[in-house]
């Protein structure tokens, strides 16, 4: 397993920052790998927020979870470090990312984490 | 590219201004084009209002829709501006417009934006 | 286009009028006509309310709305006229009337209109 | 049409009094009479409550459904009168009855009635 | 039908003990016996929790569940015996389980319960 | 368990008999009994067949497919029962019964049978 | 029950006479009446044909198939009417039609009626 | 992992001998154990045949199935040998014999088997 | 209305030129312009064949339909001529091409072509 | 991008070699590089056989297809590749090789390739 490449996410400005609207962006192509194992793991990842200032730009969110293909770590880090990398790059007013898993050993899993500007 | 031409939306009389009273137009066959590459995008646009004294015309509502047909404009924008320019037509009591795209590099994004009369 | 025929709705008494309990008819047998056109139009009436001391009888539902066959009306009008109607009826604690209808220009269009007894 | 022979609903100690949980029984098998015209109507029941000190043992609860089968009796009766015996048997702390039916005359019908311990 | 063996639920540290979020592992792989005729059960267990300092690991999750294989128990039993054993290993800020069955007698059944941190 | 009321199937004449073209009726209100154990089943029931001199009418059908709401009767016996008496009355060109059954121990059966005039 | 008003179908020319291709206009927003009841009756009308020297043009279809909105007819000969009148003005190749009705008395009835050119 | 017990399947008499027609059993809560692993493995067995002079009957076929739930056997293997067992008994006119397993390993399984009489 | 600019389709030779096999590509977000009134239509093209000696290149396929965008064409001549000019082009043992689109006054359309190398 | 490392599939010896019948396996968690832009694709595997001496053994073709996910290859030429491998280890009487792809520029990909033994 090799180290993860980081992608700097990409940002432009919210063109309405009055007002509070929500943007979602659902990536069903995830693969990352178990850290225990080795063997790729396939999600769906998706990424709900509210922004404040900034909004991601879509092609640079792309490669940033490409960048996970060859990274071993499990669905609940994954889930936090998405949020928590997200959150550090568009601080945004309110943020939920979830993970949802196809079945391991017969169980499906699904991972929700949120952050709410304080 | 080229600018979009005005389509002027039209209006009848709310017949029951008395009662608070829900409106969904759910239009499938949008498409735009993205500002930065000038590809087509396709989604659906989802309007939903409370209206106050006016209702939107169905006819005008599609035609106001297709203009956005050469547009060069982005998911958010094109939300916001959508819900900015048929709450000034319209001066509804309330309002959400939602658009939900099919996948750009896997990912599918949808964004929903609301106003409500002060 | 002919107008509508006056369908007398008939009632029966509510045999549980102590508890507050909710029924719901769907009908996705419903048309009329486009007051503009004269075009049939197309969709399912729902009507879901908590009865005080009368329940429309289902027959007479039935041919109430069948009356509306031949009317040119338009979807927001029709939507308050049967809560307007079914109230003065049925007296009801509460009552939501729902119109969904099949795509015109590509447009669905969905009217949900409500009465809460004061 | 005959008279429904009483089935006694059997029942069995709480295993978990101090909780409250849920318990939902869904019978899509359900058939009774309709009461104007003797005509068969077919529907699904649904059961749903929390317990105080008493389950409803399965089986005794299919022969009771199963006892309406001839039965004449309206939609909204029939509602009602299985949450009352229900409640009589069980004592819940909470309890909902809701029956959907196939559609007649072109409308399908939703019944929903609940009860809650004072 | 022979006693259940123990399998000892295994955990990891909550990478993110500061955030509450939640995790569900759906298992639609599940039977178990019914306690009066012996008859297997099929169904789906559905567990969702907010982790406090531990999380459970998933190949353990599936070997205790796959524990009941032989067990006879009443579906309410089962629902909340997994749910105390999750709550004394994990002790988690909060937990949901629920138990969603084949059909028996033409019944679907549905127990869910849930725990709260004090 | 009550002996069956003979039903008589009423007929029409074939509009177009010059031509061969096929009517299905699909019946999924449907109920009988096991002849075993006396507990009601349900099920599906789909004709289909190719007319000759004479089409079933609706209602006649209806009613002949609700006599054996009370008759003990195996699925095979049934499916095979239907065939042969609408083939009887109908003598179609050809004819399909199909009946397809809401599980009994955790069994789904569906039987087909085909007649096809020499 | 009034007569139908005859809307003359109109064509175009086949732009690819020379290749044997399939065209399928299917109709969900279909109404008639039944001829013993006066009720009215709805439906999906699927018409698909391989043309020869003519297409029917969309705009007349829709207003042929309106026509039959008053008119009180068995599904059978609606059917086989259909299929005779088209086979009269566009003189295809090859023609279905089938016509896939809402449930009466709990049954659902679908006509499949076919013509090959000789 | 222990021996399967063996469980005489039941038959009783085919009520249309003269008729060639098709029953299909299929039971979706069948559970047998990894050849390799031990591990449970889970699927749905289709069983579809034409009878000759005898039918299965379904009591007995779901305990001759539930007998498998211990038995360690490849998918390949236990799709021929209910095959051969079946064809065994009823000595049918024709059979197959399908198995679909839910995934390991994030692969779906099926397989098919079929018989002829010669 | 303006006149479509033609697009080269680009190819790559087929890697298995020895084995018949069947490549199928399916546009959902195709839009063109009605002939008679300028409206802009939405379907799905569906390619479907066999190839020879050449493949169509994916990106190059993507610009070929998107040049349709402002194209006035009636859907029965818009896939015949896919049809012809992919042949032109590829030269393929055997191609279908179907486009199914969106209703139009209620009606939805589907036309299916179809080519066999002589 | 790197060298896909070869893993050998492993087999076992065909069970019922007296017996055509069919093995399905589906991969939906397959993933490769597109070979011009080196991006990552995702689609669905599946491979139906008649086994003769041998069949697949499940695991090593689980490895077989990860080998696949950072090497660089056109759809077409993978999917003839993993038939000609596949034909190659396990000499089938007959087998077929599918590939279903998420969409790329808007438009779904399904390649089919087949092999018979002569």
């Amino acid at each position: 397993m090799t180290k993860r490449t980081l992608n700097p996410l990409e940002t432009f400005e919210n063109p309405s920052p009055k007002r509070d609207y929500t943007i979602q962006h659902s990536a069903p192509e995830f693969t990352s790998r178990c850290p225990m194992t080795g063997q790729p793991d396939f999600g769906t990842v998706i990424i709900e927020y509210v922004p404040d200032r900034l909004c991601v730009e879509l092609k640079s969110l792309k490669f940033y979870l490409q960048a996970f293909r060859e990274e071993g770590i499990f669905y609940e880090t994954l889930t936090n470090r998405i949020l928590d990398e997200l959150v550090a790059v568009l601080s945004p007013r309110g943020m939920q990312v979830r993970t949802e898993w196809t079945p391991r050993g017969g169980i499906h899993s699904t991972i929700t984490a949120e952050y709410e500007k304080p």
